[in-house]
């Protein structure tokens, strides 16, 4: 993904991308990515259409880079923000909150995933990567016996990481179908029932 | 979705109707939807390409037909065989199973559903239907205060629902991404976390 070309004037400089990747987002978020242009996408980031073109081929690449991109903000934050599953609960809620803002974005990460389960798909490997080492940082915060207690007995930690991320998109999709709903409480309940210990 | 004309030899039978929405779902789930050809579902339902277009239109109102099927019939059949929260866990392991025999249904319940949730989607109105309609029917099964005690202190009827459903849809996301994974213990794993009584 991203290949572009790295000469002239066009030189590929990790500061241009991430201006046009984050007018793309932008962009995306207000007009759907059906409507979004790479005209509009090219000026909001203050260059030329030709221009925006020797960094990124088609509109598809610059959609994978804007969710991974957000993915990527979101896992350093969530490493920094949370030491503890108390903390946890707290973050996701902040987290949701912030993806609210941008409901196109929640769409559009879940058509991906789902597209993306397809072995031919481009973005297959980044999708089955992503999932895989997300599960495998929430099974690391329970190294041992006593952190493994905190979990509700009888649930692994790999079973918890499953749940984890099945709540955090199923509540997302639930909520971009009706965004009348609270998906906050129901997130901040989950928490509880994970990790609310044995002698609860 | 599937107005079709009532005509001549064309006549729009329930059965024929039925016939067709089997061939479409069989012929999706062999060869994925985007191969999937109108001229193969014709051939397996027994009937011509143009006598198939008097039913439906095009491949898009086939999969709605097609998802909104499978909907009712577990529906249907979640009705019959769950009396009580500890009928659920069974009757999803089973339903699960039974989804997992066909990936790209599953795949394609969730982009649809996602893309759906663009409101001048048409398939909008049904699935946002279809949603609160399953919601509704999940705290149907809490009228009183003694039932509603079989849920874990402090999470409501709502909240479970939001999250029984979230984990339904996030478990199979996971799944079709890495089909290696078992996504039927976690499942078992949730509906004790919800229903373990307060006595735990």
């Amino acid at each position: 993904m991203g290949q572009g070309r790295t000469r002239g004037p066009y030189a590929r400089t990790p500061a241009r991308r991430a201006e046009i990747v984050r007018a793309a987002r932008d962009s995306f978020a207000e007009h759907g990515y059906a409507k979004a242009s790479l005209r509009d996408i090219a000026e909001r980031a203050g260059i030329t259409h030709a221009g925006l073109l020797h960094h990124f081929r088609n509109k598809d690449e610059l959609l994978a880079e804007v969710l991974a991109d957000r993915d990527s903000e979101e896992w350093r934050q969530g490493l920094e923000e949370v030491g503890d599953p108390e903390q946890l609960g707290p973050y996701l809620g902040k987290l949701i909150r912030h993806h609210q803002r941008a409901p196109e974005l929640i769409r559009l990460w879940i058509e991906l995933a789902a597209a993306a389960s397809r072995p031919d798909h481009p973005a297959h490997t980044y999708f089955v990567e992503r999932y895989e080492r997300s599960r495998a940082q929430f099974t690391d915060g329970f190294p041992d016996e006593e952190s493994r207690g905190r979990l509700r007995e009888g649930v692994s930690p790999q079973s918890a990481a499953l749940l984890f991320h099945a709540v955090l998109s199923g509540l997302q999709l639930q909520w971009i179908l009706d965004q009348d709903l609270d998906i906050v409480e129901p997130l901040g309940d989950f928490t509880r029932l994970l990790f609310e210990g044995r002698e609860a």
